[in-house]
């Protein structure tokens, strides 16, 4: 955050900057979707959907399940909501008494925390490291679970590490999740950003989990604020009503919009930009390593490499603050999203074009 | 939400339904509003805001305030949030240890029960009825206190009742709740939805409040989902990192949409929206006095009379349901709102035009 205001002062100062600490890709708005909102908003009638979102949407997220994974999954069991963030509240004051423990991998998106403790569940690290590829194992869950855990929350792909879970890998985690009598939240936020192997959901292969889902990251719909969460059979109506009372619905112009998310001439223009992303993630991988960086695991997901900077550093803090202030490149440190050996990390994301990319890996250089 | 499942499949059989049961007026989006959201997307660039909002639009809401009220309230004071459930979350979020109280009118909106649960805080019920014009005392509330009460949380103009509280009555709610040693939450999402005396702000008085608003209500924005939270000076930085946490941002299409909402011409606009409201609540009071119920106490805002149907039942839930199955009038139940003596109770709301109140009486008056 202090980074950010310090990268915001410079660029009122007339400093050119180099944004690579933001979770938000550089494309606009989809052309398809942007044409449905327009046609959605004409007649100006705005009002409540349904808690649960609107019927159409939640068919058309239920029939891209079967297209794009083979998953069936009911409409009845998606709820459409205000971004990622609203699904893994749902999904957490739906299952969280007070005091139950959430194993969160860690490194890990920092703002999950936050979600665990706000209904007064215990936000449990789950170490991970580059020598499981930044993602847990069926045997390091086993060696963290303890008595009062009620699940594990794991992201495939994950942020900050680009980290993704092949189906083996995940429903290992399902199985001991389950065995161990707990819950298993499955954070597919960025789903389809997937560059090494084909996208997929845990889904395709059970219906135990809870799975959060995003507009934002592979639809291109940041700023719209949508999301949906998939619950198991039985648990739709309880999901149904926490919704209503917590938000009364998700914004109808954003569901108005995510209609066209799904349509063939969409997934065509989507398809197009998870190939730049692609592109941008080899360009800055090798630059950095290029640069004597090391790049632990290779992000396969997302839009972010997770770099290790101790052959330059020993504080990535510090590192980050002379990026910016002496190269204006501005990155997020590992200390956001790391519990153990922050100072080895930067967080570095590849949500601008090749072209600013090299000019950073260029300005980086002259740094360190 | 069973009546409203009922109503919706008697519409799908071919029955014409007088909705009175939704809390959502049958106005669209105001054209000025609507025109601003269409020029606000036209370029496709839909990013994050600021976790607490546009700066643009917190200083319009901050101007709005001083211009319409008099209230000196800093932008940095303001979080917008997905409605006015995310600024309540958020003021009790920040507010609610787990196990405190939070004394909650009863009659009022029900949602506001399960918020104060959700952050593990004990929903307490702070019993009004028509003696006091369905609003809470001074010494209502002294009454009530206990050990544990975190604080009070009051709406004006109040759901389901319209009840509006004066200035100086809610000065002295303020006053009372400081001297207790707690906090005052002042819902005022029906605000500028008033008949009787100008509308106010307890904002324009005093600034230890934690105050909700909406662009749901008076603005007409229901289906946008965007509202905000006005914080006591001091708890900005806080306010903002939760926001951040829980929600990243609220909707940009309807915070470019939201800019709009104060333009002088939608001003005016909004007035004549007050006025057809204010016409149809006199429809409706004097028609259902004239049926021999009794309205208890005459409501002064929002878009609702609370109606005593004793006289004519003793069970308000099952005349609700013979109004809709025998007269095609969908109303709510009092059971919904209040602990005591709901069956007396129901709430019909006068979201629809003149013409349907008419008829809605006319169909009422052959049931009852």
């Amino acid at each position: 955050m202090e980074l950010l205001a310090r990268a915001q002062q410079l660029e009122r100062d007339g400093r050119d900057i180099i944004h690579m600490e933001v979770g938000e890709p550089d494309f606009p708005t989809p052309a398809a979707v942007l044409a449905a909102a327009h046609a959605g908003l004409a007649d100006g009638r705005v009002r409540y959907t349904p808690a649960a979102g609107l019927p159409a949407l939640r068919e058309a997220i239920a029939a891209w399940y079967e297209q794009a994974f083979g998953a069936k999954v009911a409409p009845s069991r998606i709820i459409v909501t205000a971004g990622a963030s609203g699904a893994l509240m749902l999904a957490l004051a739906l299952l969280t008494e007070p005091g139950d423990g959430w194993l969160l991998t860690d490194p890990g998106y920092p703002c999950n925390r936050e979600l665990v403790a706000a209904f007064n569940g215990r936000p449990l690290p789950l170490h991970v490291d580059a020598g499981t590829g930044f993602q847990p194992t069926a045997a390091l869950l086993r060696e963290a679970w303890q008595d009062g855990v009620r699940g594990l929350v794991v992201a495939t792909p994950a942020n900050p590490t680009g980290a993704v879970l092949t189906p083996n890998e995940l429903d290992a985690l399902a199985d001991t999740t389950a065995a161990l009598g707990g819950t298993l939240i499955v954070d597919e936020i960025y789903q389809g950003l997937v560059y090494d192997a084909p996208a997929a959901s845990v889904l395709a292969r059970r219906q135990d989990c809870f799975v959060v889902n995003s507009f934002s990251k592979y639809f291109g719909m940041t700023g719209w604020r949508l999301g949906w969460l998939v619950v198991p059979e039985g648990a739709e109506r309880q999901a149904e009503m926490l919704a209503q009372h917590y938000f009364i619905s998700a914004s109808t112009p954003a569901q108005l919009a995510a209609l066209a998310a799904f349509s063939k001439d969409n997934l065509v223009d989507l398809e197009l930009r998870r190939q730049i992303l692609a592109e941008r993630r080899d360009v800055l991988v090798d630059g950095l390593e290029s640069l004597g960086l090391r790049i632990a695991a290779r992000p396969s997901g997302a839009f972010y490499v997770w770099t290790d900077v101790s052959a330059r550093t020993d504080d990535s803090t510090k590192l980050a603050h002379r990026l910016l202030e002496e190269a204006g490149v501005a990155t997020t440190p590992g200390l956001d999203f790391v519990s153990r050996e922050a100072h080895r990390y930067l967080r570095i994301a590849y949500t601008t074009d090749v072209a600013r990319i090299a000019q950073a890996l260029e300005r980086i250089s002259r740094v360190i």
